[in-house]
């Protein structure tokens, strides 16, 4: 058994993170300083053995290192807080600097004072820009991100890979995909369903849409970051997490969510191809050091989507 | 004639190119906290026409911008402000976090205020990290720093290249080799030509030697920086800049130096191909775009160092 620290632990990730290490027995500690993350997610494992939450903000380090000084003898702290909403990052760099990159500056400070080794961090496709059609793999180059979050993950590697150098034991880097599933907090799918609640004759979709992304469910997404954190033994990793498709359009998304929720509704699209500035899109991703390491997900990116539209629906009442 | 600001103005690099940019007939107001410039560089300027320089540490992003609307329509940034010891921000990481990074970021806000179009941006070698023996060009991967000073070097140009997909107009990314020549302020050269009038009889060298790095002279930078500036009308430039060899050793430096400055010396290697963490013991630069477009640098790596230790010797008198 480990101890686990969870930093952005009332997240939509976090919560099937939190819920796969607590049935596997470890201990889990976890903080969110609750901007986005909700603590009713957290109801679930209250008086639950081994689990415990604290309302921080990670970037107050002095609070985050007495809590986690507190809490025993980490092992592994998963880095999951940012800021989740590209386009108020694009509107304002501050969110992006603060949320998404500060965070990982300040969670790399308090675990050096603390001298724990081991770090998990979420980062993300965003990283890479728009390479065109190109099939992406982890050592990709130019890496050129066209958004403030892309730029702050990418800062966000950056430092831990430097950090890596100096003194930190070991780091995992997930490049997330897009991820689907419950608790839906942001994401086209809850968009549309939300939508399609307020007005069940018509859904009216941002762009033409063509746009085309990979999508995995939150399930895989927790299972392959456990697998890559057991497995892989090497200072430092980096894996594209992803479903080994190419996607789906977001016309595909559209007409699902539609079946599914308001059969008779129809879609009205705009015109081009991105939805905001710093969003990219098509985007093709490979998954084959992921598959070369023996981990696969079970779900195209359909069936994730199909999935998480029934997962929401439900959710969103 | 355009007006030119140039951040961190009164920096080794910064000296050429105010001298290069008024002698072009160009306006130019520098700024500087003189944390590592230092104002008698700029001396042989005062009372030049079109010339004025300000005390600011761009960080303030406030006075900055208030020195910046008073000077004029500006067109062109230069942003040279830096952590310029990579050690020390090895061994803090909130010195290349403020001076490396924030720098930029304040420098992106205050432009985008202001309506100023035109970065020029001072990067590095170091956001490629250890790639062994790859010839690296501009769009190699994986990018893996491995100082914290590459790590915010690397930041920079994401929030750099993000800033150009929502508002800037065009940026030049100037990613740059080692630069020698004066006014000398940190570098091999400086710290043995210091070694051996402190004790002319022996020069004691931090690692083995076999450390092989490439070398530009700063009038040669300086010129390549122009050059680009001047031609290349892409909204997003990135160009490596050095020599077209692949660099001499340290060992090299070490008896070139002893040669000019104490002939007598006998010299003392330590072990290991490293100097400091976050060094990079071998290195190849590609600068194969940079010659498409037209330039070439006149001196090799043995010519920028045999010219600027002849400088250096003098500058120490």
């Amino acid at each position: 058994m480990s101890l686990h620290l969870i930093v952005g632990g009332a997240g939509f990730i976090a919560v099937t993170l939190i819920e796969r290490l607590l049935a596997d027995g470890q201990e889990v500690f976890a903080t969110d300083d609750l901007s986005r993350g909700r603590r009713e997610y957290l109801d679930r494992f209250s008086g639950r053995n081994g689990f415990k939450f604290e309302q921080i903000d990670c970037n107050d380090r002095e609070k985050l290192a007495s809590f986690a000084a507190a809490c025993g003898k980490i092992e592994h702290v998963w880095h999951l807080a940012a800021n989740s909403d590209i386009p108020a990052g694009v509107a304002d760099p501050q969110v992006d600097l603060q949320q998404t990159f500060m965070t990982t500056f300040n969670v790399l400070l308090v675990m050096k004072a603390l001298g724990i080794g081991q770090l998990h961090f979420a980062s993300s496709s965003a990283i890479y820009g728009d390479l065109g059609s190109v099939k992406i793999r982890e050592d990709v180059g130019p890496v050129e991100p066209i958004s403030n979050y892309g730029a702050m993950k990418l800062a966000s590697e950056a430092q831990i890979r430097a950090a890596v150098e100096a003194w930190l034991s070991r780091a995992n880097i997930f490049r997330f995909p897009n991820v689907v599933g419950v608790p839906a907090t942001h994401g086209v799918v809850l968009d549309f369903v939300r939508k399609l609640r307020e007005d069940p004759s018509c859904l009216r979709v941002l762009g033409d849409g063509t746009q085309q992304k990979a999508y995995l469910h939150v399930h895989e997404l927790v299972d392959a970051m456990l697998y890559i954190q057991r497995t892989c033994k090497n200072r430092y990793n980096v894996f594209n997490i992803g479903p080994e498709d190419d996607g789906v359009t977001v016309g595909f998304i559209a007409e699902s969510v539609r079946d599914m929720v308001a059969p008779q509704a129809r879609i009205e699209f705009g015109s081009g191809s991105r939805g905001w500035i710093g969003d990219v899109p098509r985007f093709r991703y490979s998954v084959d050091r992921l598959a070369e390491l023996g981990w696969a997900p079970r779900l195209s990116s359909a069936g994730a989507i199909s999935r998480a539209i029934d997962e929401i629906a439900r959710q969103e009442g």
